[in-house]
């Protein structure tokens, strides 16, 4: 049995710009405390279980060629590049096809490309516990146990003990609102969704034949067509005909049973200016910024500057402020949603290039 | 007679970094609502008075390279040049001994480089009733009608009416407190000192003769030297033992009678971002910004891009955002006075190339 680790990088993080661009998604950036990109991250972290060259990278035809050049240990052939976003389950369908190409009784880590991960040791552990529950057959996730009512976060249910450490998971459910989270956290049965699945490639290919039956017989055909060498053409010519569902309530949960491992190890899903501040060095103000700001009367602040400026913060406090090569951002941190409110004007106004 | 303005383009406006540094001070920039540097605005609005081959600049002998370029029509020997910045009384005295060899009945307008005008027919109509009170060899300022008990500016007290619209000048006031401010405002007789002042060459070198001999003994030297083709030496050896004293207080109320004409032209010192923001030009919600800027709940902002980036604010109020080529502020409007604890920070760090 070999491992193969499917990293999940086709998203564009418009809460990130002006640092984050279509060209330039979060995945891309450094946004957590170390200076590597968050996917280079993701590959590093991961590399006692599995090697870079069995590392597969599922994103779109246009990052291809950016996600190659910062991942230069991982073979040009292992970056997946849909033609158009397809929900997950293509998309995991058609690496689970590529790694059982290579190896029939493989083994599938599917992975976020956007997280930070605290304690990676305890990240490695549950990890190797889930592959170690994923060869018996089963669908298996990693749940997070849950600190506070989060309202972002999908949740998963945990129901009996199947074997030490893994219970089997009674279901998916999505976003709650405060008063149902705060439920979930008092049962002390519910854990984050992850995002992250573990399954033998057979297992999860015999789930999509059973729940998405014109997903499967399409991953014949790019089977077929990659044993003559035209499995590009023909992922380009038919992937847009793909089912457009989600692998874990479009396929595992239809499917049969599903395993999951609640873990803590410093999980936190990278998704705002709000979380990257969180997760960021601060001096005694609860200021992240970068070294040499000058700063007075200035609290709470997260300040970056692609090209290195010095900046100067006077009497503000939670402030986020970045400058790139062709934008300048200011907003409060507790409206970080509202990013994306930019990125839409922009789009509306036709500014393509600064997308 | 002819007449000669003397500018006065020494000062180096802290207040207004990053866009003013040490090599590019604030009459450098264009900081009001015209396209123009204050500086060349400054030329351009008295030329109805007095032609640019009669204006001589008093500034730094480290500014008056960039001065010449920005002011081509002035020609570059009108530019002088301190070798070392010694207050008012030294550059006028010095400025006035040049206009003196090119004309000995010259009368000289005094002005500073760094002012808004709102009304500039009214402007040059108050301007030429001083150049006619200056004829008889009184000393003669501009006083301006205050509007508000206003304690950023000197002021100067009114006494009886000597000609038609001019008053004799009681004395000057440093900045007062608000109590006395609001003081000033109720008894109708004190006008802000615009720092313009008016006479005849010879009136005013007599006037450094009874006040400051030294100071007239060092000039007759200038010219001595200005003959032999050595003064630029001479100025260079000497100007720092010059004495370092105002005009308005150090020679004029010592040397005998002023005169004030007040008026009202929409004047306002151009000494902080605050004030810029109240000249330029504002959208509904009082955001001051360039072109192009994305506001989102967006009110009462002054943003500058030097580059042209384009800035997105969201959700913040009363700020000001600059950004030039190497540098980011941040801070409220109404700290603005504060910006110089951050050039007095990057002093102290010996950040000496930001400053």
């Amino acid at each position: 049995m070999t491992t193969f680790a499917v990293i999940m990088a086709g998203g564009s993080g418009t809460r990130f710009w002006p640092l984050s661009r279509k060209a330039r998604p979060k995945q891309l950036l450094p946004l957590g405390p170390s200076p590597e990109s968050l996917l280079a991250e993701t590959v590093r972290r991961i590399a006692p279980l599995v090697p870079p060259e069995r590392v597969l990278i599922a994103t779109s035809e246009a990052l291809a060629d950016a996600i190659a050049r910062a991942l230069p240990n991982v073979p040009r052939e292992n970056i997946l590049g849909e033609p158009v976003g397809r929900n997950t389950a293509p998309c995991v369908g058609w690496a689970a096809a590529h790694a059982a190409r290579r190896d029939p009784n493989a083994t599938i880590l599917v992975l976020p490309s956007d997280h930070h991960i605290g304690d990676e040791p305890r990240f490695l552990a549950a990890l190797e516990r889930a592959v170690a529950a994923a060869a018996s057959g089963d669908l298996v996730t990693v749940g997070i146990e849950p600190t506070r009512p989060e309202t972002g976060y999908g949740y998963l249910e945990k129901a009996e003990v199947l074997t030490d450490g893994v219970h089997r998971c009674a279901r998916f459910v999505e976003k709650p609102d405060r008063a149902r989270a705060e439920e979930f956290l008092a049962t002390g049965k519910f854990l984050w969704n992850s995002g992250m699945f573990f399954f033998r490639a057979d297992a999860i290919l015999g789930a999509i034949r059973s729940t998405l039956p014109a997903l499967a017989d399409a991953l014949d055909r790019y089977d077929a067509a990659a044993r003559e060498g035209t499995e590009a053409e023909l992922v380009r010519a038919t992937y847009g005909g793909l089912p457009n569902v989600s692998i874990d309530n479009g396929v595992m949960e239809k499917a049969g049973r599903i395993a999951v491992v609640p873990a803590s190890f410093g999980w936190s899903d990278l998704g705002s200016y709000q979380t990257a501040w969180e997760l960021a060095p601060k001096d005694d103000a609860q200021n992240a910024v970068p070294e040499g700001t000058v700063l007075v009367d200035a609290k709470g602040n997260y300040a970056r500057s692609t090209s290195g400026k010095r900046i100067a913060l006077v009497g503000v406090e939670g402030l986020v402020v970045i400058e790139t090569d062709d934008a300048i951002l200011v907003i409060p941190r507790d409206r970080d949603q509202d990013v994306k409110k930019v990125v839409e004007a922009l789009a509306a106004r036709g500014e393509g290039e600064r997308l």
